[in-house]
C-alpha cells in the first residue's frame, strides 16, 4: 500500500505492527515506568491483538529490549562539522535534546531503572550505547588524524565523556540539562581530550568503563 | 552501656533502632531492590518491633529518605592533600570505590532507579548530593586561591565532573568503575577546570585572567 513518505516506516504490516507496539511501550515506560508495562495493555494501546503481542516479544523484558534495539536502529547518524570541538558540540546538544525531551527523558529513565534490576534490559542498554558511541566514535578519530588531538586518545572515551555530565545530572537531580550544560560538556571532554587525558597507554587499552 | 568505639553508633537505643533498620533497608535495596523494599520484612530483618517501624518511617519511600539523609550524615569528610588534583583524585577514588563495592554500588542503583519514579525519594537523593558536592567544593575554591584554576571557576560544576563519569560507567554499562576510570575522571575535571570550561559569568567562553 503507498503511502506518504515519511507517514509509515517501510517493511509493510509486520513493520506496523511492530512500531505501533514499541510506541506504545515507549508511552507507558514514560508515562509509568517499567513496574507498570504490561503486554496486555501494550496491545490494547497498540490496537494490536495480544496474541500477536504475547508471541512476538514473550515478555516484557523482550519488548523493552527489543523497544532499544529500535532506538539504536533509529539513532541519527553523526553530524561532521569539520572540527572535533564542533562534532562534540553537535553529540552533547543531541543527547541533551533527548533527555531534555519529557517522552523521551522520561523514557531513559525508566530503561535505566530497569537495567538496575534486569540483566536482558541491562544488556540490551549496553547494545544501544555500543551503537551510539561507534557512530560517533570517527569525529575523535579524524580529529586525531587532522591533529587536533594527541594519537592514542580513546575515542569512545572522549564520546562517552560528552554524555556522562549529561545523563548525571538527570539522575542524580531529575532535573534534565539545558543548552549550556551541552556546550559545557562538549567543551570538557575536548579540553580533557586535548589535554591528552584519554590517550592510552601502549598496548594496554583502559577497560571500557 | 559502654562500648569499644565503633561497635555502635552513639545515641542509645532510639539511634541503634535507627541504625539496625536503615542497615537492613540498605540490605533489601542493594539484593532485591526498591521494589521489593517491605516495612514488616525491614522490621524483621532489623529485629525491631514492626509497629515502630510503621510509627517511625510511615512508608517505604519515608524509610529511604531517612537511609539518604543518614547516608548524607555518614558520608566521609574531603581529603585535604594540598593540590586540586590530589583533591580531586581522592574524591574519585572515593566515588569509585563506593560503586565499585557491591553493596553500595547496588544500592546506589537502586536509589536512583526509584528516584525516576518517586518524587519523595528525588528529593532525598538531591539532598544527599548537595551535602557531598558542599563537602567536596572547597578544595577547588583553594585552588583557586592557590592559582591553580582561573577564577570564577565554579567549585560544584567541576566537583560534579569528577563524579559524572563514574556513574555514568555504571548505570549505563552496569559494570562498576575501576582505579584507571577514577584517575582518568580526576584528571579530566581538573584539565577542563584549567582550561576555564567550568568559570561561569559573563559569558566568557575561556579564562581571561
Amino acid at each position: 500500500m503507498p503511502a506518504e513518505p515519511g507517514t509509515v516506516r517501510p517493511g509493510g504490516r509486520t513493520a506496523r505492527v511492530r512500531a505501533a507496539v514499541l510506541r506504545a511501550a515507549g508511552d507507558v515506560l514514560a508515562e509509568q515506568g517499567f513496574a507498570h508495562l504490561d503486554l496486555a495493555d501494550v496491545a490494547r494501546r497498540a490496537e494490536v491483538g495480544k496474541t500477536t503481542v504475547y508471541r512476538r516479544w514473550g515478555s516484557v523484558t523482550g519488548l523493552v529490549a527489543d523497544l532499544l534495539a529500535d532506538m539504536a536502529e533509529q539513532s541519527l547518524h553523526r553530524t561532521q562539522t569539520g572540527s572535533v570541538l564542533g562534532d562534540l558540540r553537535a553529540n552533547a546538544d543531541l543527547v541533551q535534546r533527548t533527555l531534555a525531551d519529557p517522552r523521551q527523558g522520561a523514557l531513559f529513565r525508566a530503561v535505566i531503572a530497569a537495567a538496575a534490576c534486569d540483566a536482558r534490559t541491562a544488556e540490551a542498554l549496553r547494545r544501544f550505547y555500543d551503537v551510539r558511541i561507534a557512530e560517533w566514535a570517527p569525529c575523535v578519530e579524524e580529529g586525531v588524524v587532522r591533529g587536533e588531538l594527541p594519537s592514542g586518545t580513546d575515542a569512545a572515551a572522549v564520546v562517552r565523556a560528552v554524555s556522562a555530565p549529561l545523563y548525571y545530572a538527570l539522575l542524580t537531580t531529575g532535573t534534565p540539562p539545558g543548552p549550556a550544560a551541552a556546550d559545557r560538556a562538549a567543551r570538557a571532554a575536548f579540553a580533557a581530550a586535548a589535554a591528552g587525558v584519554y590517550v592510552t597507554g601502549e598496548g594496554h587499552r583502559e577497560q571500557d568503563t
